[in-house]
């Protein structure tokens, strides 16, 4: 719960109103506008939302700066950021209760050896083998497993049925019989602090050295990091994108949905790859805020060049 | 168990023969031709298959009525039918024992507030979150886990490892750290009736406002589906293909395997996107039986077009 | 743990120095050079590593054949072997203790009928249903879901999460109502010997008759096998990849990540098809060790050839 007041100091803005005419409602819940009620917060990127912010019995509005000054102002409700959006989430975190003591599912599995930090939640079901070391703050949900091998940070939150730390897809093969024998995948599975990783998603443990997820990296469901691999900081990876063994995704880089890396690949700082964009073994992608797209993944303006081409200069009709 | 006589009733269709010279057989089961024996009910939509069903034990035979008369026309175990392969799928379902009580398995794990519905099954290790709702003659796999805030309509199947409501992939960047900040996830998830759900498939709750999935639809498994997406009714998604937040599927389309729709697309009432199909961020694709193929997707005609002309008029050697 | 003779026995190489004046160092487990000690075995494929390998501590190194004579040929360390990697790969599978003996995990639910071999172990949380059948030396991870109509061979393993012999995807469409029956879905799902199964995998049984994985067979983590699938002997299949119902895989095909295959399509024996190629319903792919890619996957001359054509001579900037 907080105040309008809490709230304007919670995203570093100030109220117009003089304090005393501020309301006094408790604001208890972030909301869209049409579930608004005078203990929810709104917020409005453009013109059109706000007019109806501003129409709506919502108890804060959050407002882009850049629409100053409304055609109500002067409506003590207003709150303007840089940022709407931003601002509307760090309310919601704020106001979302945390557990602030470990808790364990009696349903888990903790093999030997395991240690958690403080105010960790382990939901049902969850498997953790021997030696797994998790830090504070972190939520491991229902049926995740977690290899032995595998660290975690602090605030790590895995969602249901994620697999983090399995063996590893190599191979040897035997040159006569064309058998494939596993190559040792005795490595590690590093999980930084403030990384997300969604539903089902598989991260693979290093086969003789680690696998690493950098700090404040966001992964979606159903997503494949393969062995060896070392994804920065701050990455954002979309939904069931696959990354092969030993490739490097720098600081910031932006992965779509369905994204597919090579072996030995390096996406560079910042660089971003457009929804099913394919990236080859062993290549090399730079450019911060530079966009490919396409299979092989190439950079965008060569992407819809060649789309043109393709086309014989006809328009494309489903744009 | 049926006889040939209910069978007949079953699919709406007269026997030839009089009641009096009709097989009084058990029916007990539907079989493929290999294993048909004097109990099993199987199909013909094709001459050639009816000629190896004539030719087999097998206790009932639905034909294809456009394959009357058939050589042996009179052979009483003949029931012809505008579509046999459904007709034999209707005789299967009603083969099929359905649980009439409903069953929790000793190691699901039921939060508080969760509600069942009549002969609704939970397997083994299934965990539903506080709240959770679910209907009547439902069918929840092992390990599956609904996460708060999703509730399930009539007759819906979820197999293994699937992860209904989770938290969706949506997040705010802080301009100058680039950090990424969770954006709320609180919103919920609507599974209507007749839906089934394929094993490890994600399906997110919606961030503020609903997911939506509607009456009818089939979901393969490894389908990822975003946060306040909305899917009409008897809409079909094969494999492993991923629609990201806040689209649209519109009743009676298809979607082959490995398709990808970025985020507030529109896929139309009885769209087909072909296998691998990549739909844009923000595209509308439109026109019933239509088919679109291609990344991105464009009209087969085209797409066809496409590849022609990238090939020089050599003939595919795929082909 | 092994001496360096015994290593040498195992890889079919014999030690240059005469047994009186080899190290008697136990070694004892298989590292990267970096973290090599007295007691690790390492291997090098290539002169650098070789060079590196010779000044580090390892007390054993198996050495490409095509490297001798190295600098320090007369290391007694030193053992020299058609193929390195495989011949470290051998030591590694030698050193790693087996369970001799059955465990189930008290955890896990076998249903009733569940028949398990030797030496296998069944990990937390798994489910086995009625009847499933299990040889010997197979490993079941954690929450790995094994349903009715399921056998598997000896030295099976599958990883966490993995979902085997679910209900396949195949319904039958009312004409009038568009609405689906699914299709029977009774038949069972064979996994011979020495199959590995990746994280969160699904391989769904047969419609009528069986899915069938043969001997030797990697499959990485979320891969998706429709059912009434044969995949061959000796096939890698990596991440991500999806295979219709119906379709037969032979012997040896290496698929990569994200391949897409329709359904009653063939890759015939020996073929390779590049990570993201797609196999269109009903095709068939043949030639031993050739190389098929892109979508419609086609020879991977073509597909260079087709791919030069739409840049018009343009060198593709990503190279």
């Amino acid at each position: 719960m907080m105040t309008l007041h809490q709230l304007a100091k919670l995203v570093g803005a100030e109220l117009t109103a003089p304090e005393a005419d501020q309301p006094s409602a408790e604001l208890t819940r972030v909301s869209h506008l049409e579930a608004a009620s005078s203990d929810a917060i709104v917020f409005a990127s453009d013109a059109r939302t706000l007019t109806s912010a501003l129409a709506s019995p919502a108890g804060a509005i959050l407002a882009a700066a850049k629409l100053f000054p409304a055609a109500a102002a002067n409506d003590s409700r207003l709150i303007y950021v840089t940022d709407a959006r931003y601002a509307f989430a760090l309310a919601a975190s704020h106001l979302q209760a945390q557990p602030t003591e470990s808790e364990v599912h009696p349903t888990a599995v903790l093999g030997k050896g395991v240690t958690l930090g403080k105010a960790t939640t382990i939901g049902p079901h969850a498997v953790l083998g021997d030696g797994v070391h998790i830090g504070n703050h972190c939520a491991i949900g229902a049926h995740v497993t977690l290899y032995t091998g595998t660290t975690l940070g602090d605030h790590v939150v895995v969602q249901a049925g994620a697999v983090l730390g399995a063996t590893g897809f190599g191979y040897a093969c035997h040159a006569d019989t064309g058998e494939y024998l596993l190559f040792p995948q005795q490595g590690t599975l590093v999980i930084e602090d403030h990384v997300d990783i969604g539903a089902t998603t598989t991260i693979d443990r290093g086969a003789l050295g680690e696998t690493r997820i950098g700090r404040g990296t966001k992964i979606d469901n159903l997503v494949h990091i393969g062995h060896n691999c070392t994804i920065g900081r701050n990455v954002v990876i979309a939904a069931q994108t696959g990354i092969s063994g030993s490739s490097v995704v720098e600081d910031g880089a932006i992965l779509g949905g369905q994204v597919g890396i090579g072996e030995h690949a390096t996406v560079g700082r910042g660089v971003i790859l457009g929804g099913g964009a394919g990236v080859l073994s062993g290549k090399k992608m730079h450019g911060p805020n530079q966009v490919f797209w396409g299979r092989p993944a190439r950079p965008l303006k060569e992407y819809l060049r060649d789309l043109a081409r393709l086309r014989g200069g006809r328009k494309g009709s489903e744009a």
